[in-house]
């Protein structure tokens, strides 16, 4: 590094004309598709599309991919952007803008951070069969993880077992929030799995293996609801596997080395998430503003009424200090020591949802009846951001590592 | 009065016995029944029930029925019992505890209302085909305010047509969040239309009719969804009226008078809710406690790490505070002046949804992804207390109505 | 019990007059004498009084007592007004509206506490010395229990020596926040020590003794600043005991009952701080309210600007929910189980003290420049009531206790 | 520019040198030193220095002069070190962690603010007698503004008679809130006046004067205290000008430019202050931390305790964001537009002191009697950082701002 002092939280030169690309596509093209797409509810079932929803996905997937604006999350700079964390966020920020942003660039969770996992961990005939159509956005995947009977904010808790059996492993137990895995394109799962026993050292007893999704003897069986809502045609899928078998070569790195590559997923899908979020935030605050300038109480515009001048303030210097501390955790994961990185993670894993979450809120008030229903998407952003206060750790875990991580300073 | 200092918020002598029947119904078997009731989810379509459904409801209320658990709204001691406020207040509160908790008793919102404005307000006439029905339970019926195009917070702006011509009313607009008109047995709508032009008074251009559900030209044209959620079988309509005709014999005390019935409505209307969004809470501590005690994280109950018992003292202490106001509010009606009592039910309806959702949310949080589901009835509470923040006002026009009485002390 | 379901929180009718008359006093005579005695700072020393302070302190108590309203704190009905807690706790709200609020009617912390300690514990040796002058309002007591060096949040730990020699017994340490004892009327401290070994049980440990300021040994060593301020001439002195000798019948009730005493000491007490921070925080809402209506800015008085309306509400509306649930820990102290009183005693020592906080700082912001200095009232409430977050257990302690409670019911 | 996207919020290469320098004075030098100072009170009078505060002030002033750590205010790099606002937020903030680390580097309020104006808007013969010896730290100086009578929110209310009178103006009126006016260093004020009538536009009706603190007919009245801490030695005093006259070369720029002056000085000075905010908190979460690690309470160090590592959690991360937000309103002050930059600084003016208050407030808690008293710099911080949320306009003012910015991109 030749400036050893630089903490650059700016937009990069070279990130400025993507950024308004993904930016103006998100609010002229893709914010009011969405409203489209999600209004087109399938008459037929729920883990469906219509033919309308799909012409209208695969339409401004294919005009993001002509416009180039294709698997940002890409790190080489041979087939991707090779954007680091820092303008990786600039565009996770635009994308949480509209219901179906992220999906338009190929940038959606659970994929990007699936689709890493078998980039960097996986042999090539591991990835033959789904990374290219991963990559071109033909199908999605699944990322099963939490179990119904476990705590699952100490992961070393999971217990789907995974027994050797000649050429196969034998898996057997039940997941659910598994996220995506109703859509109908879903085809691939991540799963970790038990595999040691107590004698192993207890972040060497887990596995990851790739299972397809109709591989014999999975079944899904429900949808968990978010407030009420079943999140179709993705869906959080409770799922159960009896006797399924795959083949030993399903297995990614070996035996032991889940927690391995678990960690080295979530760092950067934490802070997607949250950048995601700020979006939210964002969109909402715009939504907050207009409703409080156009409609009228007392006779007077809203604005002008009681605090309302204070939770504008409260959220635009909330959404700030959350979007810059977001930035410099992005910053602290390209400085290159995820140790040191982990910390600030976990402070904006707390901070980013519920900042996020208080605004939308606000904005949900302001609207009355129509904040809470289908007539915005505020509602909808809310559950979602309400779920990211427990996915991947819940806020509690994380003040924890904040606070042990403060204390180990004065010890 | 004999004793003008007492102010009693205790549970009177007469009321324990039935106050003890009501708890242990609605705990042993009321909230049992109910998580059967909404799981057995209707294959066919929304708005309908099971015959499953049918049997436990009816079940329920045959059974309440016949302890002599019922219609204990009705304020007058020939018919019912008599009871004043506070003492409805203690039983409100109890059958927020279960989701069928109120039906069960035929207290619900907003039959009560509406039976009310039946009683008082309406002819012999008017109460003969709907009022035996509706105290009998074999009916259901709806408030139809709220509008889509106009600010509600101000009631003054409501605008749906009421043209006489001949011997009819005719009646043109639209309403939603017609709350439970989605239910396949309401029957009839009470209805607040403009019926007077510029040149009345303010509160006197508003009238009410008892609309039959089935009138022509009545359209249901959907489900207002609650973060997601469309509260089936009852559901929140938005309903179009076209050209509807009421003969003239439907208007409730007659044309202007529509602002004089909805006040007399509206405030023990507030206070149940509030004592019923108290049961919520409660119920949710209660669920919030189990899981702690019996959740292991780290080696330790959940109850032992981090924060956990400041939130189960803040919920305790919160919930008291809140009950406590919401049983003076009540006492205050009791004592028989409105407008006295007005800004104590504008504080409790502020207060008691704000404790609850806090509590709920905490609850929530203590389960993890269960909280957010269908697998806890924590979910379901949270979205029906955060539609309580806007109905009937939103906490910001309550909160002025309690700052103007308190400034008026000083001017 | 006649009427067990009565749960009475109203003023009663014997108290109604008494009520007025100490209401009135102290609005119309006590508070602005205290603005009057407040400013007439010593020239010489801090812990004296000036003859203009002597004269209005002494003249306010010779008023009150010549009205009858003195001493209301003796509970029983021969020699005083023998009010429940209840009754006695709307007397304090008053009596906490204005600086010498309490000492006019000899009811002031801690002589109170220290009066009935003496009342109910002490030989009429003990008592004669003390008592009688005590309850004429003649000197003043102080009550040593906290020392510099131990976490008095455990008050097992208290540790000033205390060894029998001959006749006496010999005391040695520290004590610090002695409250009062820095007035030069204070003749009289009641002193924890640590009498007995650790083959004693922890309750068994600690003993009270009476003993006169005066006694050789006794050298008070600094006040103790509250956020700057020394509290003059009053104090929270720093008092240290070198070979501090008392005669053996200096020991109240025997060796090791010091918690027994200290325990039936705290409760009312705790109950009274509370009601008297409730009185600040009314006295505060109200001087909010005259600023808020008039002071102007940008053309409207501040009342009309941002949340004032909201801050104004929420002040109203917690400052009722803290007196209704103080009034409720008096009730549940006054129905004669104090182990069932424990916890809401617990609950409202921590909410009184916050909500009047809360209150008395935004009552601060509302005057400005003005409400942080010596202009106001407000500045010296607030770190009166700053120091109630910690006297007598901090809020986490206390917080704890509650949480045992409630989770004790699931367990 | 060269690159118009960098937005560097990191210690600059050239400040990594002079920043450690500071730190480690502050850290290791002057802040044992203040606690030395602060405990010398003087015996007598007290808007005195004892002679041992004489030797450590002076001391620690020659030491940082030697060492080069001097005026880091001054913005041109040819008498300064040419800083900029970034650059000097990041000393700001270690200067904010001891009594005397602004002082000692000569860089303390108002002094800088009033050098700047010196330096900026005078003339060689205005400069001559003050500026040499305010950047010699010889003497000190008093910025006049805030008046008694008027809401000083709105600075155009500002009244304080200005009437030209031959050679000379007179003056009339009072100040209050002087500060640093106590002290008996104090030379020269710069004096807010109202010189112009309703016939000017409003902002135009005010000017600036330099006046000699010796001028007959300038009468310090008292000091205002806050909360009950007079700020000694030195103090906010409240000022009578009776017929002062001060000759017309005293008038800074010229009559009505007393906004177009203020203007500029106040928003570095925000900042300054916001960052040494910053420095407090970061000072109290250490004190916080050691004493969680090193007290027991229940058989634990308190910081196994109850809610603590929550509080510890948040501390760190609200500090963090504050101070992101600091700096990155710091760099918009760089960027060389005032307008642009002045809605970031109404949002740290309100965030940075509000943060520091409640991390303060936490390591009061933590501390007990001990965090109230004078025995940690805990209270003393907290009445410091209680006046930043009045001084140079309350929160109320500054969120108005940030939302009325927010609006206008939506109107």
């Amino acid at each position: 590094m030749t400036n050893p002092g630089a903490m650059d939280l700016g937009l990069s030169e070279r990130l400025r004309p993507i950024h308004a690309a993904v930016r103006d596509m998100v609010r002229n093209e893709i914010a009011p598709a969405s409203e489209e797409f999600l209004a087109d509810v399938p008459k037929d079932g729920r883990f469906v599309y219509t033919a309308r929803q799909k012409d209208i996905l695969e339409g401004l997937k294919a005009t993001a991919r002509d416009r180039g604006l294709w698997n940002f999350w890409l790190t080489d700079s041979e087939r991707g952007y090779g954007l680091n964390t820092v303008e990786y966020a600039y565009l996770a920020e635009e994308m949480g803008k509209a219901h179906l942003g992220a999906e338009t660039f190929n940038c959606s969770a659970p994929d990007t951070g699936n689709m890493e996992v078998l980039e960097r961990f996986c042999t090539e005939e591991q990835k033959a069969p789904w990374l290219p159509r991963l990559l071109d956005g033909e199908i999605r995947s699944a990322y099963l993880m939490t179990e119904p009977n476990v705590a699952s904010s100490d992961a070393t808790n999971i217990a789907m077992s995974c027994v050797a059996d000649g050429y196969d492993y034998v898996l057997n137990g039940e997941k659910w929030w598994a996220s995506g895995a109703g859509d109908p394109r879903c085809a691939i799962y991540i799963v970790m799995v038990r595999s040691g026993g107590e004698d192993q050292p207890k972040h060497r007893r887990h596995s990851m293996l790739l299972v397809p999704a109709e591989t014999p003897g999975i079944e899904v069986l429900r949808a968990m609801q978010v407030y009420g809502d079943d999140d179709a045609p993705h869906g959080h899928m409770h799922i159960r596997f009896t006797d399924v078998r795959v083949p030993r070569s399903a297995m990614i790195l070996g035996e032991g080395r889940g927690f391995e590559i678990a960690q080295g997923r979530l760092g950067p899908g934490r802070i997607h998430h949250c950048m995601r979020a700020i979006g939210h935030a964002e969109r909402a605050l715009e939504l907050l503003c207009e409703r409080a300038l156009s409609r009228e109480a007392f006779g007077k515009p809203l604005a002008e009424l009681g605090e309302n001048y204070d939770i504008i303030a409260k959220a635009r210097t909330d959404i700030e200090m959350a979007r810059l501390l977001c930035l410099k955790a992005a910053w602290m994961m390209d400085e290159g020591d995820p140790k040191a990185a982990a910390p600030w993670i976990s402070a904006i894993k707390v901070v980013a949802p519920n900042v996020a979450l208080d605004v939308v809120d606000q904005a949900v008030q302001m609207y009355g009846g129509q904040g809470i229903s289908q007539d915005t998407p505020l509602a909808r952003m809310w559950t979602h951001l309400r779920t990211l206060r427990l996915a991947d750790g819940p806020d509690a875990v994380h003040r924890r590592q904040v606070a042990r991580w403060e204390l180990k300073k004065h010890r």
